[in-house]
């Protein structure tokens, strides 16, 4: 079998694990270097791979490569740059193509989203579209597990577990002091699209009057009628009311809520968030005292509380990918596919990249319950599974130790640059 | 030996850690049971001991008391009611002692803050002042760290492991999307009078160039060229810039810059936070994409990611305190010893509540770093101690399990009510 190079990028907004599947990719990698000399990754995602901008992996130490495994962030960095149409974007591929050739890649394996498949499904298409062959598989990740086919997208597990944590221990706070100080608490999360992140809130309610109290989802316009009266009885029957709120929350003409609501001093609209606007219009409402909190970027990269089953199907994935490569798959990603609930058992299994391209997968209707502020027994099955287990990174003097690369970069063969729109 | 009952009450803003207190102080009882049958705590604070609302904590059972070491937020409700002087507000220590005597109550536990401490050097003084014969201990409690004499304030540790924590992981996201998106991160953290817990923020920075960049302090007035400046150096050397903004910063003119910033829809200022607007500052004046958080409650309830020295200070403490008691002393707070640096060692002493009721410690000129932005070396090694060691809660179906108790009423001896103001 003649060897070729693989080239490793990972895509999108970073998640808690996406080092674990990076991890993954590199062990299994290393342990075929018989068939895959050398495993590259690209500096910033896509945009390395078009500006020749790669990093050599056979650097880094075993036990650094394992650290990726508690590592979050993305250890190569990554970029939101969306590769266009081959038809019209014709030179993007075939500086891909120089790139890969220059440096004998004939795999590469794309770690992101929607956005990413779909990118990873053009490049898969290089070999019969320009004649280079070039396998390509694309990975699975993004906290908005909103990819297709997946059971689950690697990254939404901890995030889960993050906001089912936090909400748990923000609404333990409240109950205490809500006898006579702050009564109404809105946790932030993401997802801005669909309410996957808010409903895993929903875990941490496991008996009548545990928080969260209230969900507001993406795709339940904001009542305003039906959430005063929904805190108003929490309030009377636990004593104080916890609520997450999606960032994708709309009022019902459809807008977002988080852009209706603040102006700066200059008079510009501050996309500040839905937490303070829905706490501020619970206090103008029924007086209240209220708290809020927006976890913004502290969700995503809260790796030292990650679900140890989306740390396992992160690295999984990674290496799925690999031999699926090897196996000479092409245009394929791995998934993973849910064997039962309960116990959870999974295996891998793989999807066509075709397929898997610009499909959203939003949150079921019979997810949320009818008052639209809850999650329902369906839901709760559904995400349950995700969120078992810790995964502790290392410590030392407090503080986890997660690792820093070397990420020396190759020596560059070509000799033009490529500028990126 | 006489036999009488003691008080246990939860004051002010509760922590991750004041249950632990709460802990040592009913174990310890328990051990001592031939001296204090029965130990009584305080539904909602000062509150409950006022209108006679007693917890009997006896019907709990060892196994939920024992988990009370691992449960964030206030066991048994506390508030922020602050008793007036002794000779203008004679009428409530007088109600104190009527609720004592009902109860055969001689020994009163108070964990607090500064305010609380106040409140329990008075009633240290109903002895004297009123005839009963009251055996009051303080019991230090308070994130903010600003209690004079003890080492450190139980429950501060863990807010700062958790900020430290937060910001190390968030800079690292932002620092994998800075090639060509986000730039800059702020997150808000608490402490309006004092930036111990933004100081603590600084301990992430273990090398030049790791999270967080800059530090904004309440004691250092905002000076917003030089942040600007500073803000351009980190992106041009490190390509981006993470910061710790502590609520309590302030403008030239001492107000605060979380009220100068933002209006609601309704033309309301609104208290935002300081996070969004030095933000939006940073953005309209240099151009770069931000994010921010503001961690709110999630930081002082982050049980899940506490310190297990501040556990275990927290815990030894709330024993010192029923000890102090029993061995006859009265007006007095159990305080935390340093004995040495490096290793960390200390030692359980004690303070005159005289002393300590009203002082607030703030931040040492000498741990803020001549720039404003940091902190010194002599701050890292007082900080670095206190978040060692983690001290993980158990996990059932993912989610830590903390422990709601019975909580269950005494029966009230008194005929007459009492009006809390």
């Amino acid at each position: 079998m003649e060897k070729f190079n693989a080239l490793y990028a990972q895509s999108g907004g970073v998640t808690s694990v996406i080092n674990a599947t990076a991890c993954g990719v590199i062990e299994t990698a290393r342990q075929h270097n018989d068939k895959i000399p050398k495993l590259y990754a690209a500096r910033n995602g896509i945009i390395g791979a078009l500006t020749e901008d790669l990093i050599d992996t056979s650097h880094e130490s075993a036990s650094d490569v394992a650290a990726l495994r508690h590592t979050p962030a993305g250890a190569f960095g990554s970029c939101r740059h969306k590769l266009g149409t081959l038809d019209k974007h014709r030179a993007q591929y075939e500086r891909l193509v120089e790139v890969f050739s220059a440096h004998h890649i004939r795999y590469f394996f794309y770690n992101g989203g929607g956005d990413s498949q779909d990118t990873a499904h053009k490049v898969s298409l290089i070999s019969q579209e320009l004649g280079y062959p070039i396998t390509c598989i694309g990975v699975p990740k993004t906290i908005d597990n909103d990819l297709p086919f997946t059971d689950n997208s690697p990254g939404f597990g901890s995030v889960a577990k993050y906001v089912a944590v936090s909400i748990r221990e923000a609404g333990m706070d409240v109950a205490s002091m809500a006898s006579s100080s702050t009564k109404v608490f809105v946790l932030e999360v993401m997802g801005r699209h669909a309410g996957w992140i808010a409903a895993a809130g929903g875990l941490a309610c496991e008996k009548a009057g545990d928080a969260p109290h209230i969900i507001l989802f993406p795709e339940v316009r904001l009542q305003t009628a039906q959430l005063l009266n929904r805190v108003q009885e929490c309030v009377s029957q636990f004593g104080y009311c916890a609520i997450v709120a999606s960032e994708g929350l709309r009022n019902p003409d459809g807008s977002f809520v988080a852009e209706s609501g603040l102006t700066d001093a200059f008079g510009h609209k501050q996309l500040g968030g839905v937490a303070p606007i829905i706490a501020k219009l619970i206090k103008e409402k029924l007086g209240f005292k209220y708290h809020w909190a927006l976890a913004d970027y502290l969700q995503r990269s809260a790796r030292h509380i990650a679900s140890k089953t989306d740390v396992e199907q992160a690295y999984a994935i990674g290496k799925a990918a690999v031999e699926m490569a090897l196996a000479g798959k092409n245009a394929v990603m791995p998934i993973i596919v849910r064997e039962s609930n309960s116990p959870y058992r999974w295996s891998i299994g793989e999807a066509s990249l075709e397929r898997v391209a610009n499909v959203e997968v939003s949150l079921p209707k019979n997810y949320i319950t009818d008052d639209g502020f809850g999650i329902t027994e369906a839901c709760r099955q559904y995400l349950s599974p995700l969120i078992q287990g810790e995964a502790y990174p290392p410590y030392l003097h407090g503080l986890p130790q997660y690792v820093k690369l070397k990420n020396l970069a190759v020596e560059k063969k070509l000799k033009t640059n490529f500028a990126i729109a």
